[in-house]
C-alpha cells in the first residue's frame, strides 16, 4: 500500500448553486491526496460514475427527500468502483462495488460509514459494470418499484413512458412488455424512438420534437392510458392526462423538463381529469425500496440473461474533469440511452 | 287524479353554455303541463333541490364523468319530493323520495326510467329531508367515500379540509374527528371558522379570506398534513402541497376556485411535492359507490342520532325561478353549509 501516497485525488465539488441551467462555473475542481484506509475501512478507485437528473435537484437548497448537496462538499454521484485497500473483512482490493462514490477519483470509506454508504459488491454474472448503473442500478430500480408497485400493470393496459430512451425510461418500457402490457414511449428524435420500438419491442413511440405528442397519443393509445410513467413533466403530463382512462395510474418520478426553469414549475393544468377518471398520481423515491432491490435485480438479471431486457448505455470519456459538460446532456436530451461518465479503466 | 290536469310544471333549461359565471341569461324558463304516469310510472312533486357545485361542470361541453347537460334540456339536479301519483307497486301516493329530479316543480318518471333515476323512498327516521340532501346525501356520501376509501384515515393522523363549511366539508371534517383524527378546516370568513370549530369540533379553521393560508397551516399542522381533501383547488391547493407529509393522500373532490375560469385551469406548481413525499392524488366521483351507500348512510345517521354530527343547510326560497341566483352562491361563497333551493312546501 505504500504506492497509495502517490496518489492524487481529483475531485468535483460545488462552488455555487446554479440558478437554471448548471454551468461550469459552478463547480470547483480540488486535488487531495490519497490516505490509506484505517480500521474497517475501505479505498475505492472510482471507475465509472453514473449521472442522473436526480443531481439537478440535489443541486438546489431546500428540503427534497434526501438533504441538498452542501457548498464546497464533493458532488453527489452514485458509481462502480475497485477497491484498491481494505482493513474491512467484507472488501477485499479487486472487488468491484456500486457505492455513492461522489465525483472523484478515489473514496475513502472509514469503517463507520461502509454501511452508510451503502456500499456492496457487483456480480458481474448479472451484468456489466455500466449495467449496474443502469438496469441493475438506481435507474433500473426506479424504474421496477415505480411501475411494478404504484403502477399495478395488469396484462393488456396501455402504458406509457416519457424520457423512454433514458434509463429509467428503458427499463419501464421493457418490463411493461414482460409483463404483458401494450407500451408507448415518447422520447426526442427520430433515432431515439426508431431504437425503442425495433431493439426494445416497444409497440410505438412518439417522437416528441417532432410535436405531435397529442395526435400521437391519440393515435397509439386508442382506449386512453392506463399507466402513465412520467419522467418530464410540463406539458406532456398535461398532454397524457387528457388521453387517461378510468382508474389510471401515473407514477411521478421526475420532471425534467421543469429541472431547469427560473420561474414557477409548470402545474399540470389538467390535473382535474385525475377527478373525472377517478386517477391517481403518486410519487416515487427508489430508496424506500432498498429492502428488495435484491428481489428486482435478481428478476432483471435473468431477464437481460435471456435477452428479453437489452440496455444501452451512453458513456462518455474525459474523466471527473468533463462531468459539468457531461452532465447537462441530460437536460438538452443529448444523451442516448444512460449516461455514465468514465472516470478510469477497469 | 283529475286534478294533476290543472297543475303546471315550471322548468329551467340550459339555454346557453356560460363563459365564466353563469347568469340568468344561461337559462330558459318553460311551462309544462302535467301529465299522468303511465303503467309502472311515478309522478314527483319537488319539494327541495339540491345545489351542487359539480353543477358548473355539467353545464360544459364535452367528456366527463357523465355527459353535459343538453341545450335546452331540464338542468340536472338531485332533490327530495312527494310521490303526488303513482301506477309503480314500489312507490305509493304521499312517499317521500330521493332522485335525480331536474330543477323543476314536476317530474314524470315513466316505467323504464325509475331505476335508471335511482329514485328511493327516503326514512325520515335517519335524517330530515334537507339532510337527506346533505350528510345522508350525495355530498355526504362523497365525503364518505372520499375520506375512507381514498383517505384512507388513521388515528393520529392530520386531516385538512377545504370548503370546510360546505356539504361535503362538514362531513369529511366530522367524520374524520370521529376516526380519531387531528381536523383542520379552510374556510371562508370568521363566522363560517367559528361555526366549524365550535359546533363542529375541528381542531382548527383557516379563514382563506384572511389570507393567512401558508402561516395557518404551519401553525395548525405542525407534523405535515397526511390527508387533504380538496373542494377548492387553485392556491389553496399548491399551499397544502407544500406541507404535507410523507405517504400523504390527497383526495381531487372539486375544484370550485377554477370552475368559472375563463382561461386555463390552474395546475398546482407544487405538484412535485408529491414525489419528494411519496404522496399520492386522487380523484373520486361518488357515483361509483352507489352500492354501498345503504352501508354509510346507517352509519352517518348513527352520528347524526347520537349527536357527533352536526348538520347544517342553508335553505333559499324563491322556487325554482330563483335558481339561477341561488346557484351563483357556490361560487362566491355566501352560502353557509349545505346549499337546497325550497320549491314547495312539504
Amino acid at each position: 500500500m505504500s504506492t497509495l501516497a502517490a496518489l492524487k485525488n481529483h475531485q468535483v465539488r460545488l462552488a455555487k448553486r446554479p440558478v437554471g441551467s448548471p454551468t461550469r462555473d459552478n463547480w470547483s475542481f480540488t486535488t487531495e491526496d490519497v490516505a490509506e484506509p484505517g480500521e474497517g475501512g475501505v479505498l475505492v478507485k472510482t471507475l465509472a460514475l453514473s449521472l442522473d437528473p436526480a443531481m439537478r435537484g440535489w443541486m438546489n437548497e431546500g428540503k427534497s427527500y434526501i438533504p441538498p448537496v452542501g457548498i464546497d462538499e464533493v458532488m453527489r454521484a452514485g458509481g462502480v468502483g475497485k477497491v484498491i485497500a481494505s482493513k474491512n473483512d467484507k472488501f477485499a482490493v479487486g472487488d468491484l462495488v456500486s457505492a455513492g462514490l461522489g465525483v472523484q477519483e478515489y473514496m475513502l470509506i472509514p469503517s463507520d460509514q461502509v454501511k452508510r454508504s451503502g456500499m456492496f459488491k457487483i456480480d458481474s454474472r448479472a451484468g456489466s459494470m455500466t449495467q449496474w448503473m443502469n438496469v441493475l442500478g438506481m435507474p433500473g430500480m426506479t424504474g421496477y418499484f415505480g411501475l411494478m408497485d404504484v403502477g399495478l400493470p395488469k396484462p393488456g393496459e396501455t402504458v406509457v413512458v416519457s424520457g423512454a430512451a433514458g434509463a429509467v425510461g428503458q427499463t419501464v418500457g421493457q418490463l411493461a412488455k414482460i409483463k404483458g402490457c401494450r407500451v408507448v414511449g415518447i422520447a426526442g428524435g427520430r433515432a431515439k424512438c426508431d431504437w425503442v420500438v425495433n431493439e426494445l419491442g416497444f409497440d410505438a413511440c412518439i417522437d416528441y420534437k417532432a410535436g405531435n405528442v397529442k395526435a400521437g397519443l391519440k393515435e397509439h393509445c386508442p382506449k386512453g392510458v392506463d399507466i402513465y410513467f412520467d419522467n418530464v413533466g410540463g406539458e406532456i403530463l398535461d398532454d397524457v392526462l387528457a388521453r387517461i382512462g378510468r382508474g389510471a395510474r401515473i407514477i411521478i418520478c421526475g420532471a425534467i423538463s421543469q429541472y431547469n426553469n427560473t420561474t414557477a414549475v409548470q402545474g399540470p393544468k389538467n390535473y382535474l381529469s385525475l377527478l373525472v377518471n377517478r386517477a391517481r398520481m403518486e410519487g416515487i423515491v427508489v430508496f424506500d425500496y432498498a429492502d428488495r432491490y435484491h428481489l428486482a435485480v435478481a428478476e432483471m438479471a435473468g431477464y437481460l440473461k435471456d435477452g428479453r431486457m437489452k440496455s444501452k448505455e451512453d458513456i462518455v470519456g474525459g474523466g471527473v474533469n468533463a462531468f459539468p459538460e457531461a452532465l447537462t446532456k441530460l437536460f438538452t436530451g443529448e444523451n442516448f440511452g444512460k449516461l455514465v461518465l468514465q472516470v478510469a479503466e477497469g
